[in-house]
């Protein structure tokens, strides 16, 4: 997407080899504009079917999926949540996500309630990495006996393995963008 | 606003005397048309000046914050990070903030680069019980010699006393529901 590669070549900067730094507009600052806009593009890329919901994961990909949800018709999102401690309830479904960027391993959690069976869920996140929170947001679906139709994210750092693995997992992957390297503290962006 | 007060009568829930359980449409699972209606509920509340951004808590005050600044025709939200830990490098405002629900004491922080000197801040959170959150926001709006044009809340527990001890400290607070109590389970919403 236009709008986001240019945003990320403007604005974006790289530190060391491996952190791409857009805080200043995709997730603590957010350039409202651009959230509408990816928004509508997440469902031109998924116009085949429309979704029933939007999962994502708190709080950084709230924003965009929100944007879709709307984007699609007002369809609901749903956020899982993230924590440090194990569900003990049995009203949940959950998955373990390692976090490379904070070193620990998090829960994510879905009430069980506001993930109906056989619906058709679209995951959207801001960042796709290695892969670890898509892959458990997908299995939580999986959990629900719901279907995913579709993986997008805003921006991907493709030097990464996440995009590789989902696509093996046969999910349709989309990102806006494809950071695919960091030179000199300047994020190398594909056109 | 009319849609939420219905929404929280016919689908929200109390648990004992003080839970406001209305994640099924607010803070779990939401519902994108209405936060498209509360968005412009709170452009219509604040209409007096135009926010030059709109500033939140995360995770649960990113929906409410990203469709009001939509309703503002596409003003920057900032979100505020949580952390249990206190910020060592002082590039960012940073204020504590006890959450009574969970017990603990975490620190709200900005970025100091997001929130300049002079500019008009529009504060919006889903949910004004005993009013920690947003004092801390105002605090570290203080601390950025930035102005708070006001408090904008989707459900108030008017049975706490956050609304009062912000409207005392000077600030226009508006509450789009106010919940006055809990009976027997269900909640007794303002008209």
């Amino acid at each position: 997407m236009k709008e986001l590669v240019e945003a990320i070549r403007a604005r974006g900067k790289g530190v060391g080899t491996e952190i791409v730094k857009v805080d200043m507009f995709l997730n603590h600052r957010l350039d409202t504009d651009l959230f509408v806009k990816m928004g509508r593009a997440f469902a031109d890329a998924f116009a085949g079917e429309q979704p029933d919901l939007v999962l994502t994961v708190e709080a950084s990909g709230i924003a965009a999926a929100l944007t879709t949800a709307i984007a699609f018709g007002n369809v609901p999102v749903v956020f899982a949540k993230k924590s440090r401690t194990r569900n003990v309830t049995g009203d949940v479904y959950e998955s373990s996500v390692f976090s490379f960027t904070h070193g620990v391993e998090n829960h994510i959690r879905v009430a069980k309630e506001y993930l109906p069976a056989n619906s058709k869920v679209l995951i959207i996140d801001d960042f796709l990495a290695n892969g670890e929170a898509a892959e458990g947001l997908c299995n939580i679906v999986k959990q629900a006996d719901a279907q995913v139709l579709g993986i997008g994210v805003c921006v991907e750092k493709s030097f990464q393995p996440g995009h590789e693995k989902l696509a093996k997992d046969g999910y349709k992957v989309v990102a806006l963008a494809k950071v695919t390297g960091i030179q000199d503290g300047n994020l190398v962006v594909e056109d």
